[in-house]
């Protein structure tokens, strides 16, 4: 079984999310969000998304930590923003030794929903349908998402390797 | 007496300074660079440059970090990439309990060089002059130098409020 953590990195709100795979079936774990509010210096930000997401490695021991490979905003002040907290999780997750896979935005919504334009609120429902699960916090959805596609990344692998 | 460690943070390589103020003079502690490979994968290059800098904290033990604001470069990726050593650093020294000041880099070089836009060979030889200490790493002098920066603006801000 294996148990991954997915995240969707925002200086304003990290959304985040746990789920167990043991190679046939989803199982829901937990998510949630951490928020950083713009009042705060960008240290204490920063700090808290790191703080955030240690606590939850801790709390939730997850073997794998997946996250979406970057969407590219045009504005370099929103990207230098992004990758900030972007560096700050992936770093995070890092440094407590979890193994990072990335996915582009489409393959995420391409397995999860089934088209690679999908909105936040058909993730969000999708991702509620595949773990039977109550409801999700929107800004987590992309992050249980990330990690349901992990999962499914790995189905793949096992499935070509065996 | 206040140590301060400058951060010139870079997804390949971080230069780093450490440098003592007493609010009269400067005095040359240590410096360097850390380097991550390109050919690393992201995560790893990113944990190198969170315990690279938490080893520095560790072994100098400055009371403050100073960081130069960033120039955001017009290239969405690189500034995302940029955002990301930045990040990692920025948290970094903030988990560690640092208070990181940030100074543009117009304002480091006016306060080192003279003129705003000086050229790393030059911000190099006046670091050096400054602190009076033998040749530093280029990749270290930008770090240095928005060490000595803080410094300098510290010692306004006694003039002021004195």
């Amino acid at each position: 079984m294996s148990r991954i953590l997915g995240i969707d990195p925002g200086l304003h709100i990290t959304g985040w999310g746990v789920i167990d795979y043991d190679g046939f079936h989803l199982k829901y774990v937990a998510h949630g969000i951490i928020v950083s509010p713009p009042s705060d210096d960008i240290s204490s930000r920063l700090s808290n998304i790191f703080n955030g997401l240690s606590n939850i490695v801790e709390k939730y021991s997850p073997h794998e930590a997946s996250i979406e490979e970057v969407f590219v905003n045009k504005n370099p002040i929103s990207s230098l923003k992004l990758g900030m907290a972007r560096g700050t999780a992936i770093c995070c997750v890092g440094v407590l030794g979890l193994k990072v896979s990335e996915y582009t935005p489409n393959k995420v919504k391409k397995t999860v929903v089934g088209v690679g334009h999908a909105t936040k609120d058909q993730i969000s429902i999708m991702v509620q349908k595949l773990l039977n699960c109550g409801s999700v916090k929107l800004d987590a959805a992309d992050a249980i998402a990330v990690a349901i596609c992990h999962a499914h990344h790995m189905k793949t692998f096992y499935a070509v390797t065996k």
